[in-house]
């Protein structure tokens, strides 16, 4: 069996302004810890896979900041799409390199801007799931939930394959609150977080039967901007999942969260006793949950505040309350809308 | 009748930290227009006395301030405390002053750093205040209530002593909720906001009879530093009005504001249609009632807040609620115990 680590960075969300820019999206951001995502991504599998088996897939804007990142990554196994397909191209690009070096490559696809609290188990979760792909099946990791998060996709489960790992019976829709409350109480429902495991000739197998056209513009040489714009999940997955049993997951309970906006650095972040996340030079008086990162080297006191994000990115301060953090996104589009690009 | 104005800028506070500074108190600020309060007060008065006539009394660590801030302002008419000793010394300095210069000078005393709205009605009231003390009494101007304010001190009138002028009856100590409720509604009440009109001559008299040491410390060749520190409030204006008469009041209503912490500045601002007060680079989604103040040229994005007040001074960012402005105390005190004086 022989490990490799695809890292997908292709991201390019606005979520963590001003933090984050066109140039730097969240996955270069130290959100968790000193060192950026990708970089803990990176360091979190090369146990299993070391660094000469892990490769990135990412878009052309990024590559520089890839390479800065991740200085051990060997530079071939950076894999640059000329444009952003959604995963399904980004995948199949990176089996039809891993083939070319290793025919008998199995591939473990993460995310890049996620964290896991507990690698170890993390790893564990892995390598079952790499041992239980070997005749074929593609592998994915069904998260145990944490809350009744309505923002996610759910998996459910279906009979034990082999120790460990099971059927997946369906891909569920993001639910609604009352849906989310069961399926957070029912050990057959997991999270979707988009990790899979599989040996790369399956998955372009599965592509050549569900999505012919990516897969003949991954093996000819293809104009990769043609390709449809389709994920893995809703292009291949959820569809090979449908009778032929061969979808399965390794359900994990080992601390994950995709650090979806400001509001979630205080589950991936050390704090201090009244459950503030403060980074840099800060002074947070007689508040509560909030969350206080200068990151410019500047002094930020916070007074009497109770769940309220303030961010000091150097050229630009936000403060939103950690309830309506995803509207970040309003202050981009008014950015956008006036033309002020150079703080975008 | 020869009116000077004498304009006191001895002032310290920390209350608009991080804009000011040790160096560059309230007064220094430009918080309500384009200009620094105390060049506004300048400006206010210049109608009635002329720049030849105003004189500044400061704290040496203030003076060239003042002198950047007063451009016009005649430098012998810069008045220097070595030390602070509250306002019945600075007056008492200001009145020996204007005498040897001018014999027969009349004494328009101004807090630096406050608000006027109507700057029109404020001169008409300082106009009646002038003609009416002209026989040796000392006035002040009492302030139409706008709400039932706990944090000030209350003039209480008496008769009417002259068309518009009262005979002051008492000064009453800072009230509470209650009390408060009841002087909003009772004309015989105002505030007190330490803006005072009297003869120099007469005020030198007064000193004398209530405060000796403070006399002789200000005519002989005293030692300013050993005099007691004591307002004029408490030291002359409030004995003197128990059995003389010679205290008196104009009413006057033209929307004065102390401008007493960043909570204040709606009041004295112009305002967004959602009742924002914004200046420099602000972007403010869905905000309600909030205070944000980029005066460093960086942009400051506040999205969905209520009543809070954001304020980057370019070395410091502070985020408090309006409602708990007055903390900001708490802020330059754990500045001091941490022995950051760089930021105060």
């Amino acid at each position: 069996m022989s490990l490799h680590a695809v890292i997908l960075a292709g991201g390019s969300g606005t979520r963590f302004w001003p933090l984050s820019r066109a140039k730097k999206p969240k996955q270069f951001l130290a959100l968790a810890t000193g060192r950026p995502l990708i970089a803990e991504t990176f360091l979190r599998v090369e146990p299993l896979s070391s660094s000469a088996r892990t490769w990135v897939v990412c878009g052309k804007d990024h590559a520089a900041a890839v390479r800065a990142a991740l200085p051990n990554l060997p530079e071939p196994h950076l894999v640059v799409e000329p444009v952003a397909r959604n995963t399904a191209p980004a995948i199949g690009l990176a089996c039809v390199h891993a083939l070319r070096e290793d025919p008998d490559a199995t591939l473990m696809v993460l995310p890049s801007d996620h964290h896991i609290a507990r690698p170890d188990a993390f790893r564990d979760a892995l390598q079952t799931a790499a041992r239980a792909c070997q005749g074929g099946d593609l592998l994915t990791l069904g998260i145990k939930p944490a809350r009744p998060e309505t923002g996610y996709g759910y998996l459910r489960r279906g009979a034990e394959k082999s120790p460990g790992v099971f059927a997946v019976e369906a891909f569920v829709e993001k639910p609604d609150a009352a849906t989310a409350q069961q399926y957070v109480r029912d050990p057959a429902y997991a999270w979707n977080a988009g990790i899979f495991v599989f040996r790369a000739d399956a998955m372009l197998d599965a592509l050549r039967r569900h999505l012919p056209a990516v897969h003949a513009g991954l093996t000819a040489a293809g104009d990769f901007a043609a390709l449809p714009s389709i994920s893995i999940d809703y292009g291949v997955m959820e569809p090979e999942s449908k009778g032929s049993g061969r979808i399965a997951l390794v359900p994990g309970d080992f601390g994950w969260s995709d650090v979806g906006s400001f509001a979630a650095l205080p589950e991936v972040r050390q704090l201090d006793a009244r459950g503030n996340a403060l980074s840099g030079d800060t002074l947070a008086i007689d508040c509560d949950g909030c969350v206080v990162l200068a990151e410019a080297g500047r002094l930020v006191a916070a007074v009497g505040l109770e769940g309220v994000c303030v961010i000091d990115a150097g050229d630009a301060v936000l403060v939103v309350p950690r309830d309506r953090a995803q509207d970040v996104r309003a202050v981009v589009d008014a950015l956008k809308a006036s033309g002020r690009f150079e703080r975008l």
